[in-house]
């Protein structure tokens, strides 16, 4: 690591403190003060970056909202202060977040009194005025810190990532991922401000797009994994699209993007979709627009919801480049199915009828068939006759896991709470859908299609929210309650 | 005003209240409630829109932040209420304003568990989790509802007119201006989000610009009037630089643009800069670059500050496409020197030391001289010889006006204010500077030098933050105390 | 003027021949040939350049094309001599164009030999291999040369305008202007192939479009000159549009234009089109496109036609955003009509019945009536009621000309030749279409439509090669014979 | 194959000549001599398209340069006739060109006048006029034809395709070559000028450029294939640069590209270049840019020459970009060495010294060493020692080939031709600069340095235009002459 020039810098302002580094002669009261909220931040045995370092550090990230300084040269200090974390270790990075969440906090006292006049303006014409004075309060100095790192170029980059490597923190037990929360929620909020979808673009990615971002594809897609640059030109073919939304501050960076295959019905599987040797199909009679895969792209970005607009957004694309679209289509993964099923598998042997239950025990060869037998039978899923009592039954338990299995109201399945949430229903099950491993991992190889039918939209959502979640009526008669 | 298709959609909303209209059946308490709240907000006599028209309009939008909606509904519904509202009369639109200042308030009992659970947390390792909570319960529906203003095209336009249309209503007396507060705030507060020097791209504008931008170069420009196309293209001649800064979702706005000249020393009368006869200056020997005039042009932004960092970034510009330039610095108005100097003459003329003021005296044929009859004298400014004791005090008090006069700390011209708080110095007053009605008007024909020394800019912002303007010793040496 | 670095650079060449300048020592065969070649050439007493700078000249011009000198670098000192060029007068650039055109003739020996060749050669085998060397023969140096100057940046520029400089000397009388025919007929030859239709960008030119194009078409508009900023802007107003054809070598011109307007009808004025305070008209009832003004921007291309191109393209851009369009049309000046009509007057009354004489010769106050009185009586036409006998023998006059009158089997009117060649027809007069004072000077007020059918635009060309002027019904019956 | 629109309207046009497919009756005279042309042409059991449909060819093509027909309506044909010949057999398009190129040819007789004209005006002031008639008389129909195929869009792509075809038939014995010859000097001809280096625009290629461009450096990569796209990527690393030359008729293919390598020395070896896990060299050290390799995409465009112009434009933009380049040398194989050596060997022998010739037969265990022994001792090359006599001799005899053997007075080596002539001279050769397969089959593995001496350039071609090769001290003293 090289010193970055505000170390040196840093050492004079050191020098205007001559008993600091001492332990006899007293520090100035606002030195003193700030080692003191230092040691309730950084608990020594734990932190990494050495007191001296840490100080200056502090230093540094406080004249960056100085109020006497410009906003421009906040963002060069905030730049220079970047430049250094790049070279830090990821337990000195830890030591910085702590600073930031804990160190600019709002001001706890000019909160209260705020919030003391809001409470007495309630309900009078000082409302709204009170309502200002107390919104003022909350913005932290942390928010006017991280503004200045989002001011250049490379600052958001920068913000992106570092939340990207500070998400995994959040997670821990102790109460490390408790003080790290301000700063998340921070950023979180933050990020969502500057990525509103009104700033979002929407562009379509095509064989004509930079190599580098292509390569982009290749590295983000999250679904069916790109093997190869031919299997990514296969995906970019005449009878597909692709468009992803970009934001200026990330110019080269799709923060999702979603693969369209556009056909003359609804695919019931991947594999056609991802081989590459078939040909393209005849885009004059594509009645018919297959998502079958979407991924964001960006972790740093988590809670920050894109998927909503883009998939409306690109139905519009679509309909205004092929006027005969009928018909807009997920083929999607269950990735939470199989590991559903195991947990509940025995409940959903309940729910079949006797007579279910009887096939089901001559396939396993064990009557009644209880849970055990029925997932040793499971093994080659893929063998199953479209008519087996076996294979009947996977498939019943899929329509009942994606149309009744809600989890605090909402559905229980992360691809299925996403289509649904946008208002999708539920509208059909392929089996060996995805025949492939992972596939195969997830769900016994289905896939389901979520059908956006553009003028329910609004109604299915409604009835999400009452609890009941729209789907077929093919899906709906699979359901075993 | 067609009724817009939403107008219908609400009547049937109405129907499903039946004892609403009439006064003898009990309304549900939901439409009391609205109706109650409504009666709060709208003091009968004073509203425009019918009772009817008002109620459908806060359904309407009520609509819009509905949690059951989507985000891109919710745009395509603010959409509707945006072209609706276009048509509407001033007066209507009032009560539209006082509906989202009011009426979209935070929930005042989610504030005040969240502040009692943050009070109780500082200092704590919850701290950060209450802190979190507390900020999101003055999210406002307010703040949704504008969101969804500016997620359609022309959203954004369509906020930024009206903050500007609003503006003048907080001015006045009464309460009202009060109860707009909150709105307007909460308009600045995202405003200064949305435009964030870090969203903004700072472009060149030149005659190559298209005639549509150019155009509103002659529109907005606020400094000195440009009379013509011959005129801008003066301004845009190959002596000429030209930037302004430009936001996606105002695409064909700068929001604030300035106009520099390069130059082989710093200019002392914008006489030349405007003369369309003028050949353009040899661009190899430019040393310095003379800001002279900078406009804002939005209104409904006001409060969001550009100025600082548009002068910065051109300066970047500027040296790498001129790596010879030396000096920069502005050519400005004093707009309010003649204002000031008709409250404070006596006191100048008390500055003055005795043979200052017997000079004075001799000039304006009256001893003592009193402020009547130097203002009695000073007719003809443009007239006064270069030693006319009338002229020196002038200009003295020119000196004294920018470099002692603060109010609140800050100084008393407002384009002094601005360049000062970049951390400019005031350099040089100039003569004659500006001969035009205006440059009289304002200021007795006197402009003044403000320059930017890069190496101190921050130095000089905190001398200003201790009280004390940065000048030249020329200046200094001019001020009478 | 400078002297060129290449002046210097030819002195030295000089020094290697040293009996040159003197007359004693025998200068070497090549230079004495060359002296006697610029001899013939430029006779004494005429030339502008001193003799010494004309060898040097021709020295410079014949090192462009030195085969021992590479593309880049014959480019190179093209470059040089056209920096030069630009410092010379009107009779020194005149020296050089008759350099040009006869000191880079095709090699006459080579050429004898090629052509006996190819004599021989017809009807067999070898005719193809003749032919090529008979070309090639042909492809003087002075190809090589004006292919020189148009490889750097402006080259093209500098071609173009040389040749708009060029062209009224071929007027002129005696054999000069035949001795630069050759470097007039060699550059229109590379001109038709580097400005081939096939080359040439149709761009829109809007009120979005820069400036500096936009200023281009105030300066170009040839048939109805533009006034002001705002005349231009209205010709770009929302139902109107400018279309130009743009060559890559001269990025910044439009080579030709022509503006349009969208109406419900076949336009009969030019008054209403050109009035600034004329409200646009609705775009969606638009089912007719009036073609008003084309005009040709650069005198140096003459003999390269763009503009059948340039209508068909429009026309084909127009159809697409408009698909409602139907009829395709000009209002057009009539530039020859009064100046014919002042040679054919008396023809015309002779083509009248006795009847309409006698009508006639009552309105002019003389029976029979004469040219003379006609003449007289014409001097207000614009007072003349729809009825007038004069009025109707003036349009009858005007179908005459335009649907009558060929010259060398072409139309007589430039504008009718024009649309005419282009396969459109005649197809109304427009009394007062044009009543300013350039209209009543051309064409007594008259303006025409001509109607491009687009089905009958080959027929209409078959028509016209037949000598048979293609026009309407209306205008066929108004013919006097 | 698909009938095209315009068979079906040739129907008719036969129907008008009732005579003509009978043998009866006797035909018009100007069908009558279209046929007996025809037959000229194409002789009897050889031609592969039917008479029917050669007639109605020659007929369709004849209509594109119809006077009549407009130049939009021509170039309208001739894209129907060029989507029809998309769709013939390899047999049929010799046909075609046999039609074009012998029945479009200039008319003998017009050609005859003109240059009768021309002979008697040569000295003449009339000599230009007469110029311009001989001239005109050789622009054929087929030039006009040709003309007409390169305006519609893909237009030029379909001539270029077409020459690329007619190429190898050339070769051929027999006179059908000859009879193709006018049809494919007519097209280098035009191409000539129409791919003209002022119309070319040079790009760079970079991992930001499209996908589906960089799909073409791999396709098109004469030199040293590109085995995947990370070789690719590779290529264009942040220490590489590739520029191409583009036209706007086939905007999306480089016409001819070049990869360089920016280094602190001149490379000896292609193997780094080509190591995809070797790091990217520090630009900041960068002094030397390597040219190693240079591809030419179109076939079709054989003759028309770039590589020069490429070459120094690309160098003007290194040095734009890298003021610290001081040298620009190529790394170059030398594809016609191991085959002029099988040819040369014992005149090599010839030329060493007694000492030489020794050491040489010591270690090809023959004394005095022939032919056969060396070769049979050159199995293994890349196994030499440096000092073995075997390797000296082989590096010796390359001196000689690059730096001595010249054919036609240019030099023998295809790339040392280009090189060359573009006044580089011989620099340094390097052992096993290329160990690959192909280096050692083409060149036992040397590879060539040729340094770009700015300044010298022309000096250099002064030289090899006397027949002198230049070449380092170095190379010269390895020659064996």
């Amino acid at each position: 690591m090289n010193t970055p020039t505000w170390i040196s810098r840093s050492v004079s302002l050191l020098r205007a403190a001559p008993g600091e580094s001492g332990g006899g002669a007293a520090a100035s009261p606002a030195l003193r003060s700030t080692r003191e909220r230092l040691k309730a931040t950084l608990r020594r045995d734990q932190e990494a970056l050495s007191p001296r370092i840490l100080r200056r550090t502090l230093t540094e990230l406080q004249s960056i909202v100085d109020l006497r300084v410009s906003e421009v040269e906040g963002g060069r200090r905030a730049k220079a202060v970047a430049e250094w974390y790049a070279t830090t270790t990821p337990a000195e990075r830890r030591d910085v977040w702590l600073l930031i969440s804990e160190q600019f906090a709002p001001d706890a006292a000019k909160v209260k009194g705020a919030r003391e006049q809001y409470e007495a303006a309630v309900g009078t014409p000082e409302e709204g005025r009170a309502e200002i004075r107390l919104r003022r309060a909350l913005v932290s100095p942390r928010t006017r810190l991280l503004q200045r790192f989002a001011s250049f170029p490379d600052g958001m980059r920068f913000l992106v990532d570092l939340r990207a490597e500070l998400l995994p923190h959040l997670k821990s037990k102790g109460d490390e991922s408790a003080r790290l929360l301000a700063l998340d929620d921070e950023l979180e909020s933050l990020f969502s401000t500057w990525f509103d979808v009104a700033f979002l673009e929407l562009r379509r990615i095509s064989w004509d797009s930079p190599a580098s971002l292509i390569e982009k594809l290749i590295k983000y897609e999250a679904v069916h994994d790109i093997r190869s640059w031919s299997d990514v030109k296969n995906r970019l073919d005449s009878d597909r699209r692709c468009y992803g939304f970009f934001h200026p501050s990330l110019p080269d960076e799709p923060l999702i993007f979603v693969e369209v295959a556009l056909q003359d019905d609804v695919t019931a599987s991947i594999t056609p979709l991802l081989d590459e040797s078939a040909e393209a199909s005849d885009l004059t009679r594509a009645t018919t627009a297959i998502f079958y895969s979407i991924s964001n792209t960006q972790t740093g970005l988590r809670g920050v919801s894109f998927g909503d607009s883009l998939i409306k957004h690109v139905v519009e694309e679509l309909r205004a480049e092929f006027p005969k679209l009928r018909t807009f289509a997920t083929l999607s993964p269950i990735p939470g199915f199989k590991s559903w099923l195991a947990k509940n598998l025995a409940a959903q042997i309940e729910h079949l009828d006797d007579k279910q239950r009887a096939e089901l025990g001559k396939v396993v060869d064990f009557a009644p068939p209880g849970p055990s037998h029925v997932l040793a039978a499971m093994d080659d899923v893929l063998a199953l006759a479209p008519k087996s009592p076996l294979r009947q039954f996977i498939v019943r338990c899929a329509a009942q896991y994606l149309a009744r299995s809600l989890v605090d109201g909402k559905p229980a399945d992360p691809v299925a709470r996403f289509h649904l949430g946008n208002g999708a229903r539920v509208e059909r099950l392929n089996w060996a859908g995805d025949p492939s491993a992972k596939g195969l991992k997830q769900s016994y190889g289905l896939m389901v299609n979520y059908l956006y039918d553009l003028k329910r939209l609004d109604k299915h959502r409604h009835m999400l929210a009452q609890g009941k979640v729209p789907a077929s009526g093919e899906i709906d008669s699979l359901c075993l309650t």
